[in-house]
């Protein structure tokens, strides 16, 4: 058996066999939820007001088309500037695949630290997301077809926040304050980037979770999953073992008769529609993204956590009470994902609406972001698979009619050998990740120079320092930030 | 008065006034003349294959039109490789705009030293140069309209560069082969920028005569002109004043009646052409290029040329058998460089061909190298002048129908505060300039860094490092090799 993750939630499900295409970046916050005893100071330093920049389509090459513009948006907070003439410090948060706003609402860190260094505070949204729509803003023709969706990459992304960081320094006469990028996640592979490629932009980079050497054949295809199994079998080895077990069980029922109709009520899932592959995909996307924002403190994915998530999962697997119920074991843990609000009364497996506008990642990994992520081991908490460029090949071509360019990234942002390359090149980038975070695989894990520096947080996940702090954070948290 | 410099070949002079547009590099080389006594050494080690790569049209965005593809010339030496398991180095020379076979013969520098570094040559040629023609070599084609022309821009160079090597190094299974990059005027400007884009693609690169401060406001408009003033100078005061003298007796004496038959005849013009500005026009390019190729052996531009020609023209100029006659005296002057051999019985101003293949710079010129180089100030040799961007656009608006990126080269590859940039980023890079040439004044003059060094030649002209040795070579050329 093979399982096949989706977590693009663009993709056409089929009811039999499930495209494997790539493992999103968490990247959307809700605003509504931010967590308990940080709502308040959050709304106390949360604030800024909203630019536009108009921006060009295409920086590297001269067609008439190139020169069409855009409304780029971005974020600004002065409050704790400390102005031109003192050559106070610009931060610039480097967004990535949704809306700004959601990033920023999620990256208190810059908050908290900006009257520290009487910094201006900037949030720069990445093109074809959130409000920062080509073509008139109109996402239904931005998003139409290739020749459209063809200018939404990195390297433009990156020209577009170089533009529009000397623009605004100008307008403000603040040539010469430094800039530092901040970013996560894909934010944070772009921050990195951003300084390896604009130094005489930025002086330095914050980049957090940036899985910046997934890619080619840099980082193992099974290191994504294999941080997730050991997530699991770090609270509990039978919590392991249950969920290894699972997704074979769920084929067996699946073949009998009303086995679709017993796992339907099994894990509550609503009377609209159930497959296997959709059951099997809707529980692995909560163990993966569990594992990725597996905080110390409460948070807001797709959905509210508790925190250390990936602890209370296992405590419902191995709760005595459910006896040797496997579906009634791991529904419970898929609730904690799912529902922790407990305001469900069912679960819709035909959901694919993408309220958070993330829909344009699909595009970037059938472009340039091929990361490798999939593979399976022997010791895999998900069936054994193996990473297949080919099926993403396959996918995109029907998905968009485009052929991937896997070797881009590597090509133009390197990677190989990146601590021989970058002993005696660059300097001022701290890269951070959590050692409990899948993506921390694909991270660069060791110093490289005396200011190419990596911090870990072995206890940490998807880039849990860019988030407001709060009273609950442990020591390691603290001694982090 | 306002003399215009017209050096692109491919502009439409108009009789009246001459748009003043840019400065060409001396690139193209004439392998029919390769210098007397360098002759047999050229003959004797310059050999090289030529290959082709297919290159993909557009790196940068996705649109359907970005998938086209091209055959990228390049030429490879492999006489002297020590081979990949010896993980022996390979010199990349970044070739710029024009035919590479050029670039390569007149590259001797290479060819001398690769012997001792075992290393393996490869001379990749620049997109829409040569044969490198897209849109299936077919020339007129490429170059028939702006949405062709579009793809023709330096950093899709710099990622065609990255893209070949790392193609061929995996070919030749050479991957740890150290990759070092070579470059000579815009060549060497791709040279410098392709280490600082690309380390992980190369080790270090040699960039010689390469003004990539020459943008923007960083490098003064006047300096250009100003070290041309100088050179004629430095030889005698008598020759800069008699130089400086003469646009305004040819501007009185086409005013007259007869004046420009009298002109044509004190020139040696042919019968079918002339005009006051195409005479001008005509003799300032003789002192630029003569200026930017003031080599100290014989060489050869787009005509042969002794050592030393600056000094050969003022002689001319100050030579007591022409009396008081500045018309015979310049004319002198200009027959140094255009009529060496003495084979030309008149010349003909209406020869507009671009038989080296040049006329790509004309759109990059229009499009984002805007190299403020045009300014006279009083002291000039050349009639007083400001650098005029307007003016830029108007003529690239007018044939091209294209507006310049004037901002572009600065945000993308940076140039202000560059030592203050560099001090801490980047390492490997050698910048040569000799400060004979009117293009040192936008290099990299000083150290910035312990690997980030500047090689100055006092008495040397344009690239002249990388020129082929000679035995009648002066000390400090052999010095600075």
């Amino acid at each position: 058996m093979k399982i096949r993750l989706i977590l693009l939630l663009l993709v056409c499900f089929s009811s039999i066999s499930f495209a494997k295409i790539t493992t999103r970046f968490p990247s959307s916050f809700d605003d509504n939820h931010l967590p308990s005893d940080l709502a308040s100071k959050g709304k106390e330093l949360l604030s800024y007001e909203t630019h536009y920049y108009t921006q060009i389509l295409d920086h590297f090459n001269y067609n008439p088309q190139s020169y069409q513009t855009f409304q780029q948006r971005y974020l600004l907070n002065d409050k704790y500037w400390g102005g031109s003439k003192k050559n106070a410090p610009i931060f610039v948060y480097t967004g990535n695949e949704g809306n700004i706003e959601w990033f920023t609402q999620n990256t208190g860190f810059m908050f908290e630290i900006a009257p520290h260094f009487n910094a201006l505070l900037v949030f720069i949204e990445h093109r074809f997301y959130g409000k920062s729509i080509p073509y008139g803003k109109n996402k239904e023709t931005a998003y139409s077809n290739k020749s459209t969706l063809g200018y939404l990459s990195s390297t433009q992304a990156l020209a577009d926040y170089a533009t529009l960081i000397i623009d605004l320094k100008n307008n403000l006469t603040a040539t010469d304050s430094p800039v530092v990028v901040f970013g996560g996640s894909y934010g944070g592979m772009l921050a990195a980037w951003f300084r390896l490629k604009y130094p005489h932009v930025t002086i330095g980079a914050l980049a957090s979770s940036a899985p910046i050497l997934n890619f080619g054949n840099i980082t193992s295809p099974y290191s994504f999953n294999n941080i997730i199994t050991q997530d699991f079998k770090g609270e509990s080895e039978n919590c392991y073992k249950v969920i290894k077990g699972i997704w074979k069980q769920i084929e067996d029922t699946a073949k009998t008769t009303g086995g679709l109709e017993k796992l339907r009520k099994s894990f509550r899932i609503c009377k609209n529609y159930i497959s296997q592959g959709s059951l099997q995909n809707w529980l692995s996307t909560a163990f993966v993204y569990t594992a990725m924002t597996d905080y110390p403190t409460p948070s807001n994915f797709l959905n509210p956590l508790p925190p250390y998530p990936v602890k209370e999962m296992c405590k419902a697997i191995d709760d005595p009470k459910t006896g040797n119920d496997m579906f009634e074991k791991v529904y419970g843990a898929a609730n904690i994902y799912y529902n922790y609000t407990g305001n469900a009364t069912c679960f819709n497996l035909n959901d694919h609406s993408d309220r958070h506008g993330l829909g344009g990642w699909t595009w970037q990994a059938c472009t340039e972001m091929v990361m490798p992520t999939d593979g399976n081991n022997n010791e895999s908490i998900f069936p054994v698979s193996e990473w297949d460029y080919n099926e993403r090949a396959r996918f995109c071509q029907s998905n968009f009619g485009i052929k991937p360019r896997p070797d881009w990234v590597t090509t133009e942002f390197g990677g190989n050998n990146i601590e021989r390359v970058l002993k005696k090149f660059g300097s001022n980038i701290i890269f951070f990740n959590g050692l409990k975070d899948p993506w921390s695989g694909g991270g660069v894990l060791k110093d490289i120079s005396k200011s190419v520096v990596a911090i870990i947080a072995k206890e940490g996940a998807h880039h849990v320092d860019l988030r407001w702090s709060s009273k609950e954070d442990p020591e390691w948290l603290r001694q982090v930030r």
